[in-house]
């Protein structure tokens, strides 16, 4: 026979295992950006050795390659940490994207010989690192919605958006890179590139919203160092030149660089960002642990079951079953029952969800959006900023947010003809 | 160094480890189920002794005692197996729903002390009930929202609202019961009445909705077969008499047999809604199994790795992080990669959850509900009913949704006056 005594503490060490999962999950999320940074790099390298028909850049490459190698290595040894714990896998999910990022890093040593044969074009390098960075992010993207704990969800919503920012910078250095070196820039690429200005700034909005205030100056210490006022400089020129319009190729290294400190900022604020949410995560374990610690020895100290009388329990308990226990004023009552504890433990965990909700919020919105977009990518035979352009289109016609568009677009989606390449 | 494939089979375990946690819930709901209709009988022959000045109920109580104990003795066993798990204990939620039920149980035989003694009267006998009855199907309520698997998440919503619409009719029988005994009926009486009648059937359109065909089929039989018409005559007598109006006390007994009559069939109905979600839990379970295998023959046959050419994964990745995979056709080939199963995998997971959704949805609209209530009824000293009504009069001024205004009373909150008590 249990006693509630052993549901109180089990409820606990509920909350203890799920924390401690989501600080393995924390450090696969570390080593996950460190790759994707040096991924990033990769990319630049590779664009530039294949832009040049194979007469620069070599040698970077080389560096670099290695470089990805390292971190490449940290990022198994870390998954393999996290399936290899006695406390069991992440959750499904997790699990799933994580196959599908090794898949990824699987073909990437096939990749880079195509590149080093110059057998690709610079766009098709591009779009498979931008492919396998994004397998990698998505890997983020799980862990931020999986995580239970509204102290890590938060900071987890914030860094999965600063990373995802970092990457369309990375693509808008690439795209601009090209722009620049070729000459030339067309319609097409500028939509592109203003698509890439305009997902950035999407990404940094919920980070300003779910970073903490410390991360925050830090953000904005880092982007005033990096060379804004030159960036858009360039980005006006490149951007509403007439098409056809001749580009200085000169500023092509310029670009580079200037892209290249903006990122390196984001990069030093993700890297803090990690730090804090280690040490968060950290943290909150020592309390939960000393919680539980806290428990046993209050539920030592009661007298023996019950540790309250039947009176206690029928004036407190409330009529409906979705509830526990109403406020009740203690007074001078020192001697604390079971009931108090069971009340606090259920007005913390509802408190708890409510935030979590929150922080969900904005990944479930994503979620939508990139849902609703792929719908019409596969019906409407659209490319993904088409798709994009089209729901905002329609979100600012119809004065709703573009969320709203996304869900509508999802319940209509038996109505749209079914793709015959399925 | 941990490949995709052992993701993939991980994935794959923790599905089948939520749905091993998912059969445990399901036991333990069938135990709740009956202790549930033993007390609620308990209830009524107390109320019986108490009403009768102890002259009449004496053995009947007894025996029926008897029986609730039993379910109890059941029920702890249950509990027993659901903690002792060596898969770890259910959600924290779940558990800190147990401890608050089992503070009721351990309450229960000091109850019955003060019943058979006559030191309490028959309204606060049965609020005592009502209140343990509520901390029990709380679980069930937590079951319900905690199960992660739609095939069992659908039959538990419509069994926690089966069970909580029964409730209520057991709470009108009582309710009639005194009325009539007494031989007349007052306004606050009638009020608390008719509230209950509409708490019934805002459940059991819930169970219709959530139900299985065969379910519902058994339900309209089984309800059909009760003095449907009898019992809404007698409704009427009773509810559409004028204040001080007298009552037929001979009714009493009558009124008494036509609601046990229909609870009863509510009761079979729960029982094979009980049986059901049981087969339903081992089928599912089989089948993750089978699947599993499957899995793991298909990964056997597999090339090594990489068990793709690059070009396959980068021809499909989109370039989206949140999304995985997108739709390719197959032809003749009959060589599956890791990729086709990760897709597969990611597919019914995104499909799982979409139906999560539907199913919490309503478990969330009667949680919101429940909260905005207890608001107004700790800051504006409310009965539960007229908090409801207060709920649903302005729902009908503003011709919104309940769950809409209680989503408004909840953002005010802040606003309302803080109860001193607290």
């Amino acid at each position: 026979m249990k006693s509630g005594l052993s549901f109180l503490v089990a409820a606990r060490q509920c909350e203890i295992e799920v924390l401690e999962q989501l600080g393995r999950s924390v450090e696969l999320v570390g080593a996950i950006g460190s790759l994707v940074h040096a991924l990033q790099r990769e990319r630049g390298l590779s664009n530039g050795w294949l832009g040049s028909g194979g007469q620069r850049f070599a040698q970077e490459l080389d560096g670099q390659t290695a470089q990805s190698d390292e971190q490449e290595g940290h990022l198994r040894n870390a998954l393999a940490h996290l399936i290899e714990s006695p406390h069991g896998a992440p959750g499904a999910r997790l699990c799933n994207r994580v196959a599908w990022a090794l898949a990824g890093l699987d073909a990437l040593p096939a990749l880079r010989r195509s590149i080093r044969a110059q057998g690709l074009s610079a766009e098709r390098a591009t779009s498979a690192y931008v492919k396998l960075i994004g397998a990698l992010l998505g890997v983020v993207f799980e862990a931020a919605d999986e995580a239970s704990d509204p102290a890590l969800s938060r900071p987890l919503v914030a860094l999965f958006n600063l990373m995802q920012g970092k990457e369309f910078a990375g693509q808008e250095r690439a795209c601009g890179a090209l722009a620049f070196a070729s000459g030339v820039n067309d319609l097409a690429r500028q939509q592109h590139w203003l698509h890439l200005i305009d997902s950035q700034e999407q990404c940094f909005r919920i980070v300003a919203e779910f970073a903490s205030p410390a991360l925050l100056q830090l953000w904005k210490a880092s982007l005033d160092e990096a060379p804004t006022a030159e960036l858009e400089r360039l980005r006006r020129i490149a951007c509403a030149a007439l098409p056809g319009a001749t580009l200085d190729g000169e500023q092509s290294a310029v670009w580079f660089e200037v892209c290249s400190q903006r990122i390196n900022a984001m990069r030093r604020t993700e890297v803090e960002l990690m730090r804090e949410l280690l040490t968060l995560s950290q943290d909150r374990l020592v309390q939960a642990r000393h919680e539980l610690q806290t428990q046993h020895a209050l539920l030592a100290r009661l007298p023996g079951a019950p540790a309250h009388t039947p009176e206690d329990f029928f004036d407190r308990a409330p009529l409906m079953p979705t509830a526990i226990g109403g406020a009740r004023s203690y007074g001078v009552q020192l001697q604390r029952s079971i009931l108090d504890l069971v009340q606090e433990q259920a007005q913390r965990i509802q408190a708890v969800n409510d935030e979590l909700q929150t922080a969900r919020a904005s990944l479930n919105e994503r979620k939508l959006v990139e849902r609703a977009k792929g719908l019409l990518m596969a019906h409407r035979r659209l490319s993904e900023e088409d798709a994009h352009k089209m729901l905002r289109q329609t979100a600012m016609n119809q004065n709703r947010r573009l969320v709203d568009v996304a869900e509508s677009v999802l319940a209509m989606s038996e109505f749209l003809p079914t793709n015959e390449a399925r």
